[in-house]
């Protein structure tokens, strides 16, 4: 069992954590009931990869709350970039994970916010206000969804539920395809609600079986890595090959299918 | 323009198919906050294809609750079966349309009331009690969601937005893996929350680009095709070769990509 590293004060950083996510949460409900009027920006050619800016100005927010609160620590966001990653505590957050739903106004974002220490995720909070639902979780500690504790499925197959996926590089679709297949072949259904870390909270809910994204950025999974552990998941060798800036593809699932998807997908998965 | 039957208070069915929606869903929500505990069966081998005891209770409150009203009517529904398809008002209803994601604690599914009159789908009703979402039309009137106008997308090519897709029986895999190859390498991005009927509501609000099915069911669209066409979406030929009891291939789009997405899915759309 990981303990916390005694000279830093854990627990004012969990309580901070679901705080933020649920305040910064409610500054995203604001854009989201006004969101006809938001103006929207595509990321580089890919017309798939969007950001508004709600993004921008929810990393803002957050960051600014976590620089005041503890300003020794380093920072890595999807929209701002990166400070101090040599920090023994660096926080991991998406302001909006989903964004693509969220300006079209389908129901599925969340804000993540993920806190690693001395390299490991150890803590995290996946706020999702439309659906009142706080992930939660601390190494050691358990994980929840409000004050319910999360729990993987203990399916053995993937055909006795539904599973999460997702690609976006042209180059993760090559192995998307050839895995979906297989899913569909071994009675498995696939699920995207297009947030990465509602779905991983989902898995280690188990309402899905498990994730499985072609690659995928740390800010997308870090909170709910720690909920996927607390809830008895398992996860591939994501962060091998800095993953943490680079992202990796991605799988989590209950430890009844993981090998099942984990061969469907092949080697790309840890290659 | 289609004019309503004079001889028909379609009115009183308008209003009742939103009331009913309503109450039925909240029945719903109360089976949901229960899940748990919920006895879930397998239709035949598939083991994605789950009933639970609210369906079949659901669907025994709304064709009860029409019997009594509208005694001469005609009704469909998925889990009951039909009576009286021979008379000019038919109720095609799905008590509970994402069954997989309500016993799974996943929060997309939804009660759908749609009504043919003359063997053409006149009006429906669509209640998400999870996201407070009454979808409903009727021909000629226009269709809503609570009481915004829904209006389909604007967009002219996949590239520009999200396009709902789903497959179920092992036959329509076939068709789907190389329409989701298409779709992928034309810049488009797939959804699947699991609600036919919702997916097709949000053709209609413009939330998503378009929505395909390998095979549909009609109970999972009547009402929805109401909401797309007032919405000024477009639709395959669904009901050929007796559709509205054997399903068929499915396709909902707005116009700016209907024609992108059928030539996608080639000659098996309404061969």
């Amino acid at each position: 069992m990981n303990s916390a590293p005694s000279s830093l004060d854990i627990e004012a950083r969990y309580s901070c954590a679901r705080t933020l996510a649920l305040e910064a949460a409610q500054l995203g409900m604001s854009h989201y009931r006004q969101r006809n009027t938001l103006l929207v920006e595509h990321k580089g050619n890919d017309l798939q990869d969007v950001v508004s800016i709600a993004d921008r100005q929810i990393e803002d927010f957050i960051r600014a709350r976590l620089a005041e609160r503890f300003p020794e620590d380093g920072f890595l966001g999807e929209e701002s970039g990166s400070s101090d990653l040599a920090a023994r505590c660096v926080w991991v957050i998406d302001p909006i994970d989903g964004t693509a739903c969220f300006v079209n106004g389908l129901h599925n974002w969340c804000v993540s916010i993920g806190l690693l220490i001395d390299g490991e995720p150890h803590l995290g909070a996946i706020a999702d206000p439309n659906h009142n639902e706080l992930f939660h979780g601390c190494l050691g500690q358990g994980a929840f969804v409000n004050d319910t504790p999360l729990k993987v499925s203990a399916a053995t197959n993937v055909a006795q539920g539904l599973t999460g996926t997702g690609t976006f590089h042209p180059r993760g679709k090559e192995h998307f395809i050839p895995f979906l297949e297989k899913l569909l072949a071994e009675g498995g259904m696939f699920f995207r609600n297009g947030s990465g870390a509602l779905m991983t909270a989902y898995v280690a809910a188990g309402r899905l079986l498990g994730y499985y994204e072609t690659e995928l950025k740390s800010w997308d999974c870090l909170a709910g890595l720690v909920l996927l552990k607390e809830a008895g998941g398992q996860v591939n060798d994501f962060f091998r090959n800095d993953g943490l800036i680079r992202g990796n593809p991605y799988l989590v699932a209950c430890p009844g299918v993981y090998q099942q998807l984990a061969e469907m997908i092949g080697p790309s998965l840890d290659g």
